[in-house]
């Protein structure tokens, strides 16, 4: 059994905690170990007594425990972090940290205390999207030729509303901070610094280059009106605040601003909170990662994989990613049963009644119709075209059988499903 | 050192060996190991001549070579490949496949016979997209609900030029053989057999399911006419096919269909020979995977990350991802030197002559304007938008702090680059 100490249980932590619970049976067979919190470092006591597990205000209850085998450091900042990491490092416990401030600045000297104990930070860069693992493990093979990504979802759900909506920036910044996108002190989000951070983290596993926040241009969305935006639109372009790191013969370019970028271009069509980052290798050309960048359960997703890959290495994972059963009592669910929307197209003699006779078809099927079009083919012939709601696909399977024996029914009903 | 074997030696194979060899430094930085192509088996000695290492037309002479560590299997099929790898197993050698059919058909087997054996196949699904590590690794934490793809750029391809330019599914047929993004027989392909195989690899790292391509619904998209276009358009639909794996209840659905999708979704976004995965888990939410999946360089690189992966394993992998300096003599490039495009925004006074004194210092600074929009502000004020060719930041910011100088210039000028 692997023991997990939570320093900071907050939105992120509470998170972490209920997912080792509530998945616990498939983490298990991913890890092929038994995976528990035994205790979290809190500052408040009784806010926290709901989590049943040991609970203490002081971090090194939990760093300094023989019994713990890994460290999450939930709770931000960066010195206060980094010294309690170094001590944990020193006890030889691995770490999982979400903290990107504090990788921002003391990436370089963790790695170098880490050593050979596991480090890892994949919650520290868009949240949910395995960013990190796809830069260091996926894309291994190539020389990164730049990355180029919306890492705030903050300034993009903001960029968005002003770009489709038409609303200005002071507005709707008040609404991000309304419905919890932005903080009641909004800098480092859209001045660019939370981006930046991520974009350094990025930078060192592209180009092993070291650099800190205060050398890099970093600029923000504040001073983006709607001129800028009426200019855009009418140049085909849409705004956003990226954060790209960009390889130039012996230099690499870090810079997080905002960004006029062709409408067409993929990393223009993310939109609202959700982050997505294109990397282009020399080899592999671009790939793209898109998902969701912040959120208590997304970011406590990274940091539960991270703990999962800490379990398990040293030993070798199964090839396809498991030790016992994964699902339990999991089958093949039989075609017939498939339910969907379907659209459906038939060729028709042009006569009176065809339609009701068909239509009654559909209902004898118990298939409900949302839209129907009918437009005249050829001389006497006519198209037919179905929108249905959900039905099973036997029922439509049926239907089309039937369909198929009308005289009227020039040809087989050609169906696509609609998801 | 560690030396590879690989068997088949046609577009990938040869890509394989040429990124070892080329992006030997990044590798071995990353593998903390050296790495080396020591033979490869091809059909055509001759033709294969250049490669420089040794060749055979024997697949035992790498399979049973001690000297062999990593098997690399890129000869396709499915009977052959699984006696040829089930050998290599036996041999002790860990073994890398991009054979996504041999997987349809043996992949539990093979993860019997693999046990702690090292056996990777991420070339298998969508080429050059980390997806199995993404869906085994980075979202381990999660039950999978559904994961939902674009698998098969051929029919990508056909299904955008459908939409977009309105050709017909024969001509545009025609056009992908020529273009050589479709097989003289396409069957595999627009029939949904290419796009079931992956899917079947997915859905048994999500769910650890096992069903063979017989089993589950597979349909391609040989019926899809101008009628059916027009309806989708109609009614803001795209048209795609997916490979579809959704869990309800005890129950997983796996299906291969032409479908038609809302045309704002992030998947109907994704154009042309491109492939893109959205996978949804109950604790991350939506992610997606966007890349090439296909040519050799893009499944090379995937090929390639797995052998990294290999070597790396047993040993821990420094935080950052490499072992020793990765790019040599990277340095981070002074901010003064990057060049952008940029668009400018001025709020001037209107008077006669502004728009020359402006324009004249773009040209003292040697920046050259590809457009300008000058559009009346308020009484006697308007706006001069500019966007530039491209220029330095230098150049800008000095240009910048030169109108802030200008009488007629009544605001700091705004400034967002242009990538």
């Amino acid at each position: 059994m692997i023991r997990v100490g939570v320093i900071g249980a907050g939105t992120v932590g509470r998170s972490v905690i209920e997912i080792l619970r509530e998945n616990g049976s498939i983490i298990s067979a991913r890890a092929g170990d038994e995976i528990v919190v035994k205790s979290a470092v809190v500052r408040n006591l009784e806010k926290a007594s709901d989590l049943n597990i040991v609970l203490s205000q002081d971090p090194y209850d939990i760093i300094n425990d023989p019994e713990i085998d890994i460290v999450v450091e939930l709770m931000g900042g960066v010195e206060l972090p980094f010294e309690l990491l170094k001590a944990a490092l020193k006890n030889g416990k691995a770490v999982v940290t979400a903290n990107k401030a504090l990788l921002a600045y003391h990436r370089y000297e963790l790695q170098e205390m880490a050593g050979e104990i596991p480090f890892e930070f994949e919650a520290s860069v868009a949240g949910g999207i395995p960013i990190i693992s796809a830069l260091r493990d996926g894309l291994s093979a190539n020389h990164i030729l730049s990355i180029m990504g919306i890492m705030n979802g903050t300034c993009n759900f903001m960029l968005t509303k002003m770009m489709n909506e038409g609303i200005a920036f002071e507005a709707v910044l008040a609404e991000a901070q309304t419905l919890g996108f932005a903080e009641a002190d909004p800098t480092f989000d859209i001045g660019g610094f939370d981006a930046a951070h991520k974009l350094l983290i990025l930078a060192s596993i592209a180009y092993g280059i070291d650099a800190k926040p205060e050398e890099i241009l970093i600029e923000g969305i504040e001073g983006i009106t709607q001129a800028d935006i009426a200019f855009a639109k009418e140049f085909g372009y849409t705004i956003k605040l990226l954060g790209i790191a960009k390889r130039d013969g012996d230099e690499v370019e870090l810079r997080v601003h905002a960004a006029l970028v062709n409408k067409e271009a993929m990393i223009a069509k993310i939109d609202g909170v959700m982050n997505g980052i294109s990397v282009v290798g020399d080899r592999v050309g671009e790939t793209l990662y898109y998902g969701p960048g912040a959120g208590g359960n997304a970011t406590a997703s990274a940091v539960v994989a991270n703990i999962i890959d800490i379990v398990r290495s040293g030993k070798r994972s199964p090839m396809l990613g498991f030790n016992h059963p994964l699902e339990e009592g999991l089958h093949l669910k039989n075609r017939d049963d498939i339910r969907s929307k379907y659209y459906l197209r038939l060729r028709v003699s042009d006569k009176p009644g065809i339609l009701a006779k068909i239509t009654q078809l559909f209902a004898d099927h118990a298939i409900s119709i949302e839209a129907v079009i009918q437009r005249p083919s050829e001389t006497e012939c006519a198209h037919l075209l179905f929108a249905t709601h959900e039905a099973s696909e036997k029922s439509i399977q049926e239907l089309m059988a039937q369909l198929e024996t009308l005289d009227a029914v020039l040809e087989s009903p050609y169906m696509i499903r609609i998801v």
